[in-house]
């Protein structure tokens, strides 16, 4: 399967102008960053640099992609003689997958000729933004349920590749399972499921449901007990399974009212180890609205892999430098209305104190080589790592070890963030974003004049 | 590529139990609907239903498949052996790609045993609730945009196989093109798109960036003109390009302002030929607040893959009839708090008086065949067709051809909506949903008492 055409028709049309005035070939570097964070968030959570990376390997232009090219006259056949060769043979340097990010923050910055890097924008700001916006809902209901285990059970809400997609994002950003199958399959994440409404519909009783179940399953199972009356259905669970019952499993009605009757009713029937696990349109509010409550687990569908509101993470790719005809480097940014960028290359640092995370700092070079500030700084965390170096791929991000590297690092991270940082309210960027360049570096360095 | 993973484990949790106590060999009818529109729409607009046809085609459990499920003990030996075999031989009846929906409407009826169609579920669902929201967000935009062409930009927005259906979706609700090449070549349908602003940046001057395009692509292209500033950059595209000028691109500020100075400026150089195409942040209500401005063309990207604020059509699939055990039929339905649903099989019209569409009658039977109260009214357009029959496919409703026949339905039964229905506003669905059993019926049927 190429990935080659998840591309918008537009770089192919600069490509080909470019390779007949020769721009094409000059040297460039591309940047990927949000302005700002969807619904006045105060963190952002990069995911997707794994996947992303696998795709780059599969972006090659077959039989197929040339011939719907040519039939379709998109591009000249200089251009489709360029394609048929095409290999990424560039540098991406980025932020680790699992890694918080703010506004500016140069998340992934392409660096080789204008041709080749053109060419990925849509790629990588179709899988960063929405894997991200799902990374970043997921990690606030993580802080939410404190502790708790979350699932993410939102495939039907989520296009079917999306959805394998927002699995792995969210198990980076703090779930423990998914109830996707091809999650588990491609990424290892764990599975989870019993049973649904349908499964208790399709038998004659609620009874003949729960005794097949539990046949099947063994009593360690979850019942899922709210298909006709909660209370009758907790009441035969337990008389069907014995005290020894696993779970039971909520999915409609006021949670923290039916949580609490629930675990009152367990408990009076001796089912003190029968864990509770809830599942009804939950989000982030919601899970932090029953933290209070007797819940054992959440389960999340729709909110987290929609974003909770923010499906997209509004990432752009942006040209920051470029070598002009000498062979020089010039930091190039446009300047429309609310969409300026900064040019120039980026370093990006995390700058701590006693291991609280005080700025985002971003140094920005005038040439190619990044400025590095971090050494004027105690504790400033690098946070760019190589991703692909000179076309060649970091196999260590890639596949299921990739997904727990990044999980871990994920964990790692936001315990650097002050706690007033991982509110749920809308407000300000948990740190600010520091930018820096060789001008202000320069004015620093001078000796105060008293 | 198999299918057969895009599954939530309890699906197969209820298999293996349902083969082990005989359940899952009895008949079902399983119903994909929606309880309400969301956004408090008018209408919904289904899509995905071609897409769906051809996943189930690959829905099957090959070796990759089969080895996961038996090393991480998903299931047993006599559920393995059973997925290794499966393939849907069932039939599914449902509206027509295109077709409008409202709260309650049958979208897709599937019929099989429990074992063949209780595993569909997630795979039915990503695909209707994911097209279905991209859909109807399309439709409400096209609607606003009145007969200026639309072009879908999103991909960047969009998980990237997602972005590819999202093309697909916005184009059967009246989008006319895409910039995403993958949906050119797989769903044949016509791609756009000149330049971005990295164009520009990646030349020493905007007069050689647009002299170079040019060059390319001839005077008919469209320039990207706010790169630096609106104004000179107009001045300077009808410079070079002479008044024959294609296009502008205005990508940035407040476009109904920048479009009329604009609009002014390009008549005054002569270039009164010179389209206007606006691309920035658009959704259905600011195509709409630009009905009066001089803009030739709208391109939209975030909104449209987003859904427009609700990013899944919020469908679900339930059972609605099985047989007992003796083989008769049970029409189901779960009690659960806000989630009822409506048990029996269904059969759907449209109801219209004089060429409008006054409601949506759905009739429930308390059996397996549908009731048909069809007859007793005047103008009752039907709405369900067979998808699968006994696994056959409906090769007519697959690929490009599928894609513009729900293309060409959708434009056709978008005209059968009252004026008001049409509306933007938040409100209730444009017609009732009108629910007839076989009880009222009778009802019906008794002559009058006087």
């Amino acid at each position: 399967m190429s990935s080659a055409l998840h591309t918008d028709r537009y770089e192919l049309t600069m490509l080909e102008a470019g390779l007949r005035d020769g721009t094409a070939h000059r040297r460039c570097v591309f940047e990927l960053f949000a302005r700002r964070l969807p619904g006045a968030r105060r963190y952002g959570v990069v995911a997707g640099t794994g996947r992303l990376i696998s795709l780059l390997r599969d972006f090659r232009f077959g039989d197929d992609e040339l011939r719907f090219l040519r039939d379709e006259k998109v591009v000249d056949a200089a251009t489709l003689r360029f394609l048929e060769d095409y290999r990424f043979s560039g540098t991406i340097t980025g932020y680790r997958e699992g890694e918080l990010y703010f506004p500016g923050s140069p998340v992934l910055t392409v660096e080789g000729t204008f041709a080749e890097a053109v060419v990925l924008e849509t790629l990588a700001l179709s899988v960063l933004n929405h894997d991200s916006a799902v990374a970043t809902a997921a990690a606030r209901m993580s802080v939410a349920a404190g502790g708790r285990p979350l699932a993410e059970m939102g495939s039907r809400r989520a296009g079917e590749e999306s959805a394998v997609a927002a699995a792995r994002a969210a198990y980076i950003a703090g779930f423990s399972a998914t109830s996707n199958l091809e999650a588990g399959r491609v990424w290892g994440i764990p599975t989870m499921g019993t049973a649904a409404h349908a499964w208790t519909l399709l038998h004659d009783s609620e009874e003949d449901a729960f005794r097949a179940q539990i046949d099947a399953l063994g009593i360690g199972t979850t019942l899922l007990v709210d298909t006709y009356d909660t209370r009758a259905g907790v009441e035969l669970a337990v008389r069907v399974a014995g005290t020894g019952l696993g779970g039971v499993r909520l999915d409609s009605g006021d949670l923290p009212v039916v949580a609490a009757q629930v675990r009152a009713q367990l408990d009076e029937l001796g089912a003190t180890g029968t864990r509770i696990t809830v599942t009804s349109d939950l989000d982030e509010f919601a899970i932090a609205a029953l933290a209070a409550s007797p819940v054992d687990a959440y389960g999340v569908g729709t909110s987290v892999v929609t974003g909770s509101g923010a499906p997209t993470a509004g990432m752009v790719y942006k040209l920051v430098a470029r070598q002009d005809a000498a062979g020089g480097w010039v930091p190039v940014a446009k300047a429309s209305a609310s969409k300026a960028s900064t040019g120039g290359r980026k370093a990006a640092f995390r700058v701590c104190e006693d291991g609280t995370a005080t700025a985002e700092l971003i140094t920005v070079s005038d040439g190619f080589e990044p400025l590095d500030t971090a050494a004027e700084h105690d504790d400033a965390r690098p946070l760019q790592v190589t991703l692909v170096d000179a076309g060649d791929p970091d196999t260590a991000a890639e596949g299921p070890s990739g997904v727990r590297a990044a999980r871990a690092h994920h964990a790692r991270v936001r315990e650097e963030l002050p706690v007033r940082g991982l509110a749920l309210s809308r407000s300000d960027p948990a740190i600010p974003t520091v930018f820096a360049d060789a001008a202000s570096r320069a004015r620093r360095d001078q000796p105060a004049r008293d």
